[in-house]
């Protein structure tokens, strides 16, 4: 069994985490870190796994693992590790932005092999996994144009710290957008596309808009592109053909086609020129926890799909 | 024009009170006191009222006014009186519970003469509007038995300030009770009943829930009556007869049928011997701010109504 | 005061004018047609206006009135003026898209002389009238480029009849595009634009959404330009500066800043060259039934907010 | 490998089996009968099922199953079971209430051997479950008397079929009760309480709510009781010792503690002399097709949790 440790295990990737964990036939989770809950039980914060698991919330990591998950806020995983330099044979996935930009970057349709060979992971952010989903097969056929962007996220995106945006009476029945243009997830989008088409100077359009659900992302990209649909879905389906959770689908998307569940669904349309491309994920799991344990699954050389085999939560 | 001002103006009861006395033809806001947001504009806060008021927020009552609205937590509307004891002629409408044993109690289907002639008034709290428009009658008529009461509220009525259970990932798709048998309303529905039916000891049992929505209370009631559903019917239309906001109807409820507006429905039904009341009201108006501008208008000899047909929005 | 009848009072958009038109000073609703509810009290049906109504469902107008309202769904509006042709001097306010193409369209903010002097009038559509007033001032201005829109609507905008997308256990908690890159909406906000800047020959894409509530649209629009945010800012103050329910506001948008209210909220950015136009209605008020009062205020030689200083819904 | 078949999965029990038997893994579903979808993909209907499932959704039954699941609507069972006997050893799991009058019970904590020698059982009723689970330790010791019980349900359990008040539109924001005093399902809870206190002669006051979101139940639940707490506590816990789903937990319950899993969690308080009982779950898994699954697991003897660990959707 592979022991594993959640530093940040209150918060929702962490729950999330440990919810997938728990079930999963090859890990043991050993220690659950918490400072605001240490000595509490897991399941008197998460109560929907009352039953499932005994363990208690520690202060800090407890002894030897396998792998650290890091769920703290962005910037804290730095600190973090400065603070507690782990042991050389431990992996790490780091679920924050600390690291995106110089460690292997965890999307396993772009860097397959080498997250199955790395120590340290950085697990891509919830709304740049769906926009590369989105666009990769462009860029990896040296497609990528500029490109307009527009999303809606589940509230969950926003962490469990109370804010103005995140208080039920003001986001029940709203929306609105933020940081239009200048989403903080470009940058990594950006990085993963030069991967393969690293001639691209083009911004990349971006509309993020807070949605009135708690789970879930649905992105639309579109730009001007020369192929014909048939030819555009035949090299996305081609692209994720060895890929265990990315589809190419006929039918129209809706963010409940994914809830719960570790896929993410592209669906292709073509308009005026335009090749619309949509990609839906499970913020918290595709875009978090999810993706997360298919790193973990790879960097053990698990089965990619071992224990994210879920239930959706389709209605 | 009558002036008035609101202590407490940043909050939802002290914003709906903005609302509905910027609309009302014998009312002139003269100050909107909120400490948090003192010199700022009330639009930048309350951004629906853009182009409608050029107030900006006090951080204290800055002149003479007709009535003073108090709108600040539970607690403070005592300790503000001494703080700042107003003018003997200034009428004060209280939004808390501080005065509800002392005062006057400004609901109007009970106290209207009172109301009408009072300096002071403590305007009720929400879950007391809907559970008392649901059994005066009944103890009016001397009927009054053990009752048994279930309720649904929107979140806006958990007040402003974040919580566990007013954040959106937590509360949206979600319903809970929280202090059953024991919601601190439930004292000032008994004083109201005992005022009718002073022999009264039975317990009002009352299991009250979290909605998932943002405005509106629905409430349920039921105890033995040997009434006939007629009669019953009979009785209720005849008490609310006179008042304007009050209505008993034939159809079922549900709460959109009364959001953003100041009524009170009603609805009765006969089952086994339980006589059923069911009460719906706009939590914020008819339970709040509405209500105390009802109140307003008769301490001022104006229509009752004044200012307050408002268009709903039942969808 | 002004006779008015509503064909087709049972849906939303009829329901919304009955809200808006019992509370109108200058007007008095003698017929209220639904062939589907004839007989039925109008307040069986739309339970809120307990108490505001006594008016009946007729199944045909039954005498002389003013002005009447179609709102009938698309197509019908047509086949019913064919059929019931109406006095010449009756003014008529359709709410489909019959007659958009041909009559004098109702946006005032682009054709305030032309509806003070019509005898009929095509109400725009709500997505339509988001486009088009946060697009007019660029037009009016010469300025319009290739623009890219995304925005989201409320589940009223798609009727009353269900459908898979309007079902509860579907709608909630999702969200999809629809009809992306080809919303009817579009032809009469190229038709509008035209009238400004009539050698505009680009595409507007637009990707509308369904949104996880009932009422309201949030739109945003970008298009390169050379203005400063200030010019931009300036240009469009002074565009609205007559128009008494549309305004230019500094503080980002959100959908229930104008929920149940008949304004529309604009706010502008400028990103990378793009200028950025948001803007917010609600679609059965600004966007329908709303927007319909205002002409009809218009038409009539009224004040043109008259019966439109509305309570809002911000929470 | 244990073949099943559902018959009526194109409805949401229907699905939500296909969900879960996908992932048993002792099961293979040979056949989703649905008339309306016949000849369409499994998946082209419940989109989530991407990538998991080829199967083609039948006519009718095409060949032999050792497990036959009834998701039809009610009155649907009878007269299917009539046109298509199925063969005898067939072991046939209904979730209509045709049968639960007259054949096996299918409520694991009341009738666990009888189920697991069973060859039909009738699958309880969602709201039946939820009351029946908070009631029946008391109805074992003898305890029950009258019991007042409130409870609220998420829109999936009216079904797929549109009405009125499964609309978004209406849905949304809003809450109803319905049935109150005579839901369907009191006849089951009586019988079943009746198995273990054959002279219960009391009422069981059940006022059922309208939830404003898609998935779960809470029921709360009160009578006198002469038990302190902490003996009630004792008392449900023993009773619940040897079911693997059901808990007695310390903590306040909200729904969203037993989303997407087959739990069901019960609370316990005492208030004035009443024992209060609160009970959640998720209204189509333990109140539905989960349930129906843990039957199959009892009457083939497998483990009671197999292919019902499911990761839970608590936000």
């Amino acid at each position: 069994m592979i022991k594993a440790a959640i530093i940040g295990a209150a918060g929702y990737t962490g729950g999330e985490l440990l919810r997938l964990l728990i079930h999963h036939p090859q890990v043991k989770v050993t220690c659950a870190v918490s400072t605001s809950q240490a000595g509490k039980a897991v399941t008197a914060l998460h109560q929907d796994l009352t039953g499932e698991t005994e363990i208690v919330f520690q202060d800090k990591l407890n002894g030897h693992v396998d792998v650290l998950f890091l769920c703290m806020g962005h910037g804290n995983s730095k600190a973090y590790l400065e603070a507690y330099p782990p042991l050389e044979k431990t992996k790490i996935i780091d679920l924050s932005q600390d690291f995106r930009a110089t460690e292997v970057y965890g999307l396993p349709e772009l860097n397959k092999q080498q997250i199955q060979a790395a120590q340290f992971v950085a697990n891509p952010g919830c709304f740049a996994t769906a926009i590369q989903l989105a666009l990769l097969p462009l860029a990896y056929n040296g497609m990528l144009k500029e490109v307009h962007v527009s999303g809606i996220t589940g509230s969950t995106g926003a962490g469990m710290s109370p804010t103005e945006t995140t208080h039920f009476s003001w986001r029940s029945n709203n929306t609105s957008t933020y940081k239009a243009f200048e989403h903080q997830h470009l940058a990594e989008v950006h990085q993963s596309l030069l991967q393969y088409q690293n001639w691209f100077d083009q911004p990349i359009n971006f509309i993020p808009y807070r949605g009135n659900f708690t789970r879930g992302i649905l992105i639309t990209a579109y730009q001007y592109c020369e192929w014909r649909l048939s030819e555009a879905v035949q090299v996305f389906k081609e692209y994720y053909e060895e890929h265990p959770f990315t589809y190419v689908v006929d039918h129209p998307l809706d963010v409940k086609q994914v809830v719960n569940t570790n896929k993410c669904l592209i669906h292709l349309e073509m308009h005026n020129g335009y090749l619309m491309v949509q990609a839906a994920i499970d913020n918290l799991l595709k875009g978090a926890s999810g993706q997360a344990v298919q790193n973990m699954n790879l960097m053990f050389g698990l089965v990619e799909t071992e224990g994210l085999l879920l239930k959706g939560s389709r209605f």
